[in-house]
């Protein structure tokens, strides 16, 4: 084997990498507690520990919490929030299953493509970008498809900053005998997510957002009638990495090795969600509300609108409309290089028409919606549009 | 909305999480560098940042380098390494593909398992547990085989030690028409893999084996061969998260959102493979070899055996012999308890058959070796096994 050594060349060495501190506020990731950061340093132990088995199990209660259910198949997926949302589909659903999915946004437009790859015939309730999916939509879908096996709905759209309202939505479906699937990614953490009260059969979410911990791992929760859906198929689950079958062998009491879990992401979460549950939901819930109302209150004395459906605009994510004549991607440039704070640009549709400012765990504060405006508004003015930023700051609570 | 705050009961406060200090010489993940685990605690920046962007590129080149090829299409998937077997299959297999799986050991096994999942009608080529596949066990299933499109293999079996050589294998799969897959979890940085040179089409590892990184990503690499096959699929790939099409817009030049990148990990992963560029491949394969030429010397004397075939056996993974009337789950225990030091059971038909000792990464070092005999010598002792651990200590250089 030495012989090979020979042809080996020199791998370049870059230098280490020193990240600028950002202030995130665009779309997630948010930024992170330094707890969380300092416990990402901790030293590794094996995935089968007993003192790691101990802290998952620890990380499944408090996600339990975090999603107000009781739901004993709530975990973190190994992988982004997109992961979580193909780890819903993959499980409930089998070739030619009839799925309905709400489509206001780029998530709803995802789920969709993910449900045909699983074999779903896929019917689309759709609303424009930054409106919601009515209660009446779903109920006209339902009415049309024969045996609707799941309706799937974006609960807070990331891409638009709407927030489509779930109980009613929730009892149409479960009169039709359907399942409930939610996206949640950007709404848990962040303002109500109510899944046991909503009877939401199958939930996935994302870590980045407004659990204020680094992307890498979904959390999920599947209520017992979709685990006996998942358990009962008659095709194996497509993916062997999302199957939850076999997740709940290492998930569960048996602690039989799948894979091997992101240790120090799960440090992370743990750590994350003990500050969600030492703030308090509600609490937390109330300082996005709180850091919105006050971004809006500024962006209105500068003459800025909120581009979402007015009574449905999500607190995390406010969708900015952009003021004619302005190089928008100018201005997030300069927000960015100028100022370190990142806001996120439109998707889709929406590309060019909106800003989006997150305001999402640990960024949503006072402090960082006054910074925000304080840069946005000097920029506008560099750019030659005359804007009070002063008032603005003044409106700011 | 507020009316619902009322029926939201209280998450419980755990305590913050704090790892004990192991030395993790199990199947990984491996112990971390120092400047990896405090890479982990920089403040996060955005998926879509030119700083991050620029970080992506500097991963994509020094994984090239520790792969030694120049594929492209060489990243991490933001999974763990059992994502990156399952990425590789979703995209280069369709149903009613022929594909031929290497199965002597967990990972084999759980080839087959992924292939069949993704519709290939899989033929498995079988060697015992601990053996490596020879060359001429493929041979003959290729002349079996109608239109055989892929065969998979396993390198480094992490469950049994063994380690199959890969170019004959590469050039009877080639000649064949077919493509080649490899398994190099485990082998990637501790012992040579030479992708152009043996011409691979598309491999898999993961970062918490012998590049020191904890887990949560899952370098690939795909050649262009690979890649042709994949764009040019007569069905879209079954899994939206895997899929290489839509990942190869974000990894390449167009910077297209695909899904939130891990942050945090590829930081690790940047630090990681930074260390292996600074040791150099050729320094640190040596050392993966040293440590365990010491470890074998100093069980030798301990009259203890590697189970895996002769001649075969992997430097990274030892698989002891577990004597006769130990019990082996007592000697895990108290090597985990009494002496913080975390070795590996054996699994399937090893089970109760071996201890998994790993000398991966940044944990492949003589002090290591020293510890664990010293440790194992000490626990075989007081369970009345009369062990000459001085000797061994002694044996080990």
């Amino acid at each position: 084997m030495s012989s090979s050594y020979n042809m080996v060349a020199h791998m370049h060495i870059f230098a280490a990498f020193t990240p600028p501190e950002r202030l995130l506020m665009g779309p997630g990731p948010s930024n992170v507690a330094p707890s969380v950061l300092k416990s990402m340093a901790n030293p590794l132990v094996g995935h089968l520990d007993p003192v790691f088995v101990k802290m998952m199990d620890e990380i499944k209660t408090m996600l339990r919490g975090a999603f107000l259910t009781k739901n004993d198949m709530t975990f973190p997926v190994s992988g982004t929030g997109s992961a979580g949302m193909e780890f819903c589909f993959v499980n409930l659903i089998e070739p030619g299953d009839e799925v309905i999915v709400g489509v206001n946004g780029v998530f709803g437009t995802r789920m969709a493509e993910v449900a045909t790859r699983c074999g779903a015939i896929v019917t689309k309730v759709e609303a424009p970008w930054g409106q919601i999916i009515e209660a009446q939509q779903i109920a006209d879908a339902l009415k049309k498809v024969t045996r609707p096996k799941l309706v799937a709905i974006v609960h807070a759209e990331t891409s638009t900053g709407a927030l489509t309202p779930v109980p009613e939505i929730s009892k149409l479906v479960h009169d039709a005998g359907a399942m409930l699937l939610l996206d949640a990614v950007t709404s848990l953490g962040g303002c109500p997510v109510l899944l046991d009260e909503w009877n939401v059969d199958a939930v996935y979410s994302g870590t980045q957002k407004c659990l204020s911990c680094p992307p890498g791992l979904a959390p999920v929760s599947l209520s017992s009638r979709a685990m006996e859906v998942a358990r009962t198929r008659k095709n194996k689950v497509q993916s062997w990495y999302l199957d939850v079958n076999l997740l709940a062998s290492y998930w569960g009491e048996e602690r039989v090795y799948h894979h091997t879990a992101p240790i120090t992401m799960n440090y992370a979460l743990h750590e994350a969600l003990r500050l969600v549950a030492e703030e308090g939901l509600e609490v937390r819930w109330k300082r996005h509300e709180q850091a919105s109302r006050a971004l809006k209150a500024g962006l209105e004395v500068m003459g800025l609108k909120i581009a979402s459906q007015e009574g449905h605009q999500l607190w995390q994510l406010n969708a900015v409309a952009i003021p004619e004549g302005v190089d928008e991607a100018n201005v997030r440039k300069r927000m960015l290089t100028d100022f370190n704070i990142e806001i996120g640009a439109g998707l889709g549709p929406l590309k060019g028409k909106i800003w989006r400012i997150g305001l999402m765990g640990e960024t949503a504060r006072i402090p960082n919606v006054k910074t925000v405006l304080s840069a946005l508004g000097q920029i506008l003015n560099d750019a030659g549009r005359k804007t009070d930023t002063d008032g603005a700051l003044q409106a700011v609570q």
